[in-house]
């Protein structure tokens, strides 16, 4: 039989697991000093709840089947559709503005290529019951404090924002007709990975007619440029981008304005961004925006929303890439290290009193020769290796040795309760 | 539509989240203390391995599917089978021993009564390729210290010891037929919860002749009480017993001998398990013991190790019920109260820097009535409220209200920023 973990979906092994509990950490740490709640759903929901949010393409890529009673369900692609039903089911009783957080595991049954798995953890944290620009502000530096945690300036990331209105005003102004505002969305969508020439093929086969693909691009290259309240006039919505600038403050530099940035079709009503690796890979990173109306569609009151999901692969590729995650080795504080099998039971007592506070420990539990058991202490990490041996033992002694300085001393385990270890 | 989670899985609103959260620090901080390793597999396995290692019971409660490609899988029921091919698949290069802790959700159909859900959440730790009892020594302490954190007393809790050895030591000296053993041991295992005159009669069924039955409960009865040594002689499974006491130290105060206790039949070979809740309830709250052939079963080679697993949903309730779980509502360092909505940039700006120095901060984005703002700060529990109002701002001074003595000051930001945030 196979050893190897169901296809596309990853095994963390220990040093991989540290890595992923240190990302998620960064996550969890960032989401509570911006005053985010945590919560959580089953891995498992209703297919018809995780149906009725999804477009088509994730509708077909639902890892779904039949319970033992015949109900339909499905492992979750996106944690979206739980946290619509949990507020709907609640709704009155959930004080708003409500601003929650979850790290959530997410399944599609798709193509594998470089930063896809059928399986990845997504952070996704939500503001839910403000309708002004100050959720996008608060959302937005809560995805720019976390990047900055990880180590990431302005160098290696960029949130590029744009808004649905404003793009939707650019192609209403160039004479798209409104029906086919969605077929061109897509393409310029493709914008950054598809040479003009292409692009503006695509754009005659939507189809766009005459030169109007032509002064499309221009426009958005234009508007993306600083030349959007030009070009549109000072509406409401170009004001909107303005405030959400302005209120980012020191954080704005991060920030580039790019009208290309569509973030799919089908939910967003306002305000969308994404992050994205500026070096090498160049990819999107995390992305999200303003949603209308989440809860309608499950048959709860209507509220705004705005909110971001950013995945565990592709920022795991990326800080690797720039050596960017921490030392996330083993972590031991002593090692403990008996002579023999006689001296276990005295091991046990020591290391017993070392965890009571608060110190991590561990122990040598095959006695091995003392060579092989301090080259151990050093592979765990260990700052220190308490040796029990039988010289110093009959006399109520332990040999303390220092795994840094390499510096070694006797000490009764009095002196060493009292001093060494809360030092 | 239904807005319910899937039947017998589990919705975490913040409360419930902050309260698992908590459990599931006091697991890991505990996992680490004693030097464990974490790891993690995908909830989602081959059905072949999920079926090998299973009893029929579980095989029959997974909850199992094919994928798109045909592929037969299911959500896990457990963590040892991912436990053993992760490490069967590396066995020549991970480095033994090896101590390895998992908090892993679990998915088993099957009829939900109190205690029992469709999933839950298992703090899974196991120590491999360590054949003597200093594993079990580790292992059990590891579980009474994470029960010791948790607030649990010896009044509270008890681990019930025992070893398949001892037992079958007295089944064959009280003249049980060894191919009735596991029958037998059906039976023993039920001890606390039937009247002996019934166990006697399901005895007499397995079937035990004679007065088998009445020695053995007697044995049972006899040897639990500390007459084992007695009953049985002094051979090596009871001195492995004595050493596992000894070695225990002062966390022996927990433990209790328990000739009883046989923890389910196909896979444990020596010492088994399993912590009691003493008080209204009286339920297992986490079993494990040592297993001698875990990897064989998939192909590794011989490997024994010894384990425990410790499922959330039961120890919520005996903590709930026991009033130790900690304050597990939302904590804010400071709410921030802007004046009007023209006040929101520079609360953003006081929000970013205070988030900055690592303490948690939440925004009134509504600008609400300064009354109504106050008691949404309290709401959150926020130790400080930070209100910036015309009349001090105009000074570039805000308001501090310290909401536990309820003192005020005003003071400059940088004052703010240079003594206040810090203390």
């Amino acid at each position: 039989m196979t050893l190897q973990p169901v296809r596309g979906m990853r095994d963390f092994y220990p040093e991989d697991m540290r890595k992923r509990e240190w990302l998620f950490s960064v996550w969890r740490e960032a989401s509570l000093l911006y005053g985010f709640e945590p919560y959580d759903a089953p891995v498992v929901e209703n297919l018809d709840l995780l149906k009725r949010k999804a477009g088509e393409e994730i509708a077909e890529q639902l890892y779904s089947f039949k319970d033992k009673s015949g109900r339909e369900i499905a492992l979750r692609a996106e944690m979206t559709p739980s946290l619509a039903r949990m507020i709907a089911s609640r709704q009155n009783s959930i004080a708003m503005p409500a601003k929650w957080y979850a790290i959530a595991q997410c399944f599609r049954y798709e193509r594998m290529t470089k930063g896809r798995k059928r399986e990845h953890y997504q952070w996704n944290a939500d503001i839910l019951g403000v309708d002004d620009v100050s959720a996008e502000t608060e959302i937005i530096s809560l995805l720019i404090f976390a990047l900055k945690k990880m180590g990431f300036g302005t160098e290696d990331v960029v949130v590029r924002i744009n808004s649905r209105k404003i793009i939707e005003d650019i192609l209403r102004k160039v004479g798209v007709p409104s029906e086919l505002f969605s077929q061109t969305m897509i393409v310029i969508d493709k914008k950054d990975k598809i040479p003009s020439e292409e692009l503006k093929r695509m754009l005659g086969e939507v189809p766009l007619k005459g030169d109007i693909p032509e002064r499309l691009l221009d426009a958005v290259e234009k508007c993306s440029e600083g030349g959007a309240r030009e070009f549109l006039g000072d509406g409401e919505n170009i004001r909107q981008m303005d405030d959400l600038i302005e209120n980012l403050g020191d954080f704005s530099e991060f920030v580039s304005f790019d009208v290309s940035v569509v973030r799919g079709l089908s939910y967003y009503t306002g305000i969308v961004f994404e992050a994205f690796g500026k070096r090498a890979g160049k990819r999107a990173i995390a992305g999200g925006g303003r949603y209308a109306s989440l809860l309608e569609k499950i048959g709860g009151a209507p509220l705004s929303g705005v909110g971001f999901g950013f995945g565990d692969v592709v920022i795991l590729d990326v800080l690797e890439e720039s050596e960017k995650i921490p030392f996330t080795g083993i972590n031991l504080d002593y090692y403990i290290i008996p002579y023999s099998k006689d001296y276990l039971s005295y091991a046990f007592s020591i290391a017993r009193q070392i965890r009571n506070k608060g110190f991590s420990a561990d122990i040598d539990f095959k006695c091995r020769k003392v060579k092989t058991a301090l080259s151990d202490g050093s592979k765990k990490n260990a700052l220190f290796c308490v040796m029990i041996f039988p010289e110093e033992h009959k006399d109520g002694r332990i040999k303390l040795k220092n795994m840094k300085t390499k510096e070694e001393k006797t000490l009764s385990a009095a002196e060493f309760f009292d001093s060494s270890i809360s030092t």
